[in-house]
């Protein structure tokens, strides 16, 4: 792939000419291209619907960064991903998908903040592969041991189950989440608040580089850019639509992942937490999602029945079986008459069960012939 | 109150030839007097309309031991309270109530067998009382410490607000919950699964002796019955739709809270859950009862919102405040774009920030009347 032809050059400009989400910008691409759009905007001249853009763009228009970013990126082992591509994820981020799937979002410009200009990408695969069965694992910095366990569990299962997990790169659930993937062999991909030139935080520099090799690294910011705390925030987005379901593994009051997860609400797709003791604070976000219509699962099957293709469901958790499991009201009230240890005659056993006489013998005939209980005589006891 | 008038005899008998529950005998009560019915089932003849009464009395009709039943309860100190007395719950087990309460339960004898046919009861207050602002906890006789904790604090809140604690006198978690509530000196009442001069299990004789001083133990059988399987699940029934709602606290995978819930959801009654580690096979049950519908609660507003009258709303947990939290977005990205140590100019923000410079001066006056950032000169800090 050639980095510098003209389109791309215009997707680079376009990429770092407004701060994201810009849905103006977005919706002046959608009309005339990037090529004209990245024409439009250096010349600062719109068509009359279009003016927005020009605050959009003003502060930066004349930073003509373009052929060094994607020289940069270059590299880095990167490239830059666009509409244009064959492997851009058209059925989370096109127009039609977005439009589609976010009915409560009525303004055009709405569901245009949704999606990236284009992806800075750093890793082998082709984006729509990687996104098409993938499941965002996000939660808290800090999470107890039993959410690192949780994490791990669910993503090494998930992975076994041919999803790609999808997390932000951070410390703590992210971490454990990409890991688990990692060991399971199957692919993760990150999405980063900052240019791919800049990971952050620096301690997880060695598990972005694996993350590069197994799946992808992915940043809506060119090279160069900072993170910074409304990056974050736009990094949280594109976690919570880009897959999808997402499940939330532990958060605490105060946590991101209640961002993440009210923008997959906003596009449709389904969201999971995982449960905690109601004293841990980490899961204080994961029963609120709960309790505001978040799916509460237990294991991997659960996840895959929420956010997975029609058909596949969680099979039901195998129940212990016993004896008397499928006996129903008159056998159970005839089996429960007898004593522990004594037999008695079915006429006694009629009364302490308050059945008529001939029912409780047929029913216990039944039980006899289930092995649950023995006549001696005229007697009935159960058996041992 | 007499316990030997002719009406309170005939429901003592009637309490005793059938096994509970019985919606033909509560049928025929409704329609001829417990009286009437009282002499019907004695002389083995019936309306046509209800000669299912027949089969379901036959076995124990000769059993004449009503008046010794109400000698023997009166001995225990205690009393049979009937739909005739004032004090019956006639909002929880009265026909209006039932009937119109219950709508998928379309043939009457399903709401009937709702109905116990009368309450044996040791305690002081009056029934309809104790039962008016009340709910019902259950659990698994073997919680864990967590368990016990969470059971422990949501009893002793609920009481605080005014709750009656209901639950079935077992050990685990109904005993944590009389526990609580009589530590808190709230009213709690048992219901139990055999008759009242049979504690069961033995060694919570002492906590029904308790619960009897501070509020009710209820048993819909006579005294002299033993308790049996269908009898725990019938005890189970009353537990769900004798209250307000029924909060589950913890419980393992076969549990008759299950049970207990399924008798609430029949009766349009609450149910919440208190979530656990999914690691937990003691919250295993909780789980999937919040998965099919029921409140996931983590603390006593939830459960009163879910519960108790309309307006009690659970207030939203405090949130520690931050200087930054008010901000939009434009004012963010402008906090943000500053660095942690030094100053810029204002046309440097605007580059980083991506806003037009207009725009950025305005938002640092913002910021700087919030005292977040301070003017040094042409450059802009961030406030230590």
């Amino acid at each position: 792939m050639s980095g510098c032809d003209g389109a791309r050059v215009a997707w680079a400009y376009l990429s770092r000419v407004a701060e994201a989400p810009c849905g103006p910008l977005i919706g002046l691409i959608d009309a005339v291209g990037a090529e004209a759009a990245a024409d439009m905007v250096r010349r600062r001249e719109f068509p009359e619907e279009f003016v927005d853009v020009l605050e959009a763009t003003a502060a930066r228009a004349d930073r003509v960064r373009a052929e060094a970013d994607l020289e940069h990126i270059g590299h880095l082992g990167g490239r830059l991903v666009t509409p244009d591509d064959e492997e851009w994820p058209e059925y989370r981020f096109g127009e039609l998908a977005l439009k589609n799937q976010t009915p409560q979002m009525t303004h055009e410009d709405e569901w245009r903040e949704l999606r990236p200009v284009a992806l800075w990408v750093i890793g082998h695969g082709r984006l729509d592969d990687l996104l098409e069965r993938s499941a965002s694992m996000v939660g808290t910095r800090a999470p107890s041991s039993y959410g690192e366990r949780v994490a791990d569990q669910f993503a090494g299962d998930l992975s076994a189950q041919g999803f790609t997990i999808v997390s932000g790169g951070a410390y703590g659930i992210d971490g454990a989440a990409h890991r688990a993937a990692l060991a399971a062999g199957g692919p993760t991909l990150a999405f980063v608040a900052g240019g791919l030139d800049r990971p952050y935080p620096a301690g997880h520099a060695g598990l972005f580089r694996r993350i590069g090799e197994e799946g992808a690294v992915v940043s809506e910011y060119p090279p160069g850019t900072v993170p910074g705390r409304h990056r974050f925030l736009n990094r949280n987005r594109l976690v919570g639509i880009a897959t999808r379901g997402v499940l939330v593994v532990e958060a605490g009051f105060r946590s991101g992942t209640r961002n993440t997860a009210t923008w997959a609400k906003h596009r449709a797709i389904p969201v999971c937490a995982v449960p905690g003791p109601i004293t841990a604070a980490t899961s204080v976000t994961c029963h609120q999602l709960i309790r505001d219509g978040a799916t509460l699962v237990t294991r991997c099957e659960e996840v895959v029945e929420a956010v997975g293709t029609i058909g596949e469901i969680a099979p039901e958790i195998d129940a212990p079986v016993r004896a008397t499991d499928d006996l129903d009201g008159p056998a159970l009230r005839v089996h429960d008459a007898l004593p522990a240890r004594s037999a008695l005659p079915a006429s006694e056993i009629a009364a302490i069960a308050g059945l008529p006489g001939r029912a409780v013998i047929g029913q216990l005939a039944l039980l006899e012939s289930k092995g649950l209980v023995t006549r001696d005589g005229a007697l009935w006891r159960l058996t041992r």
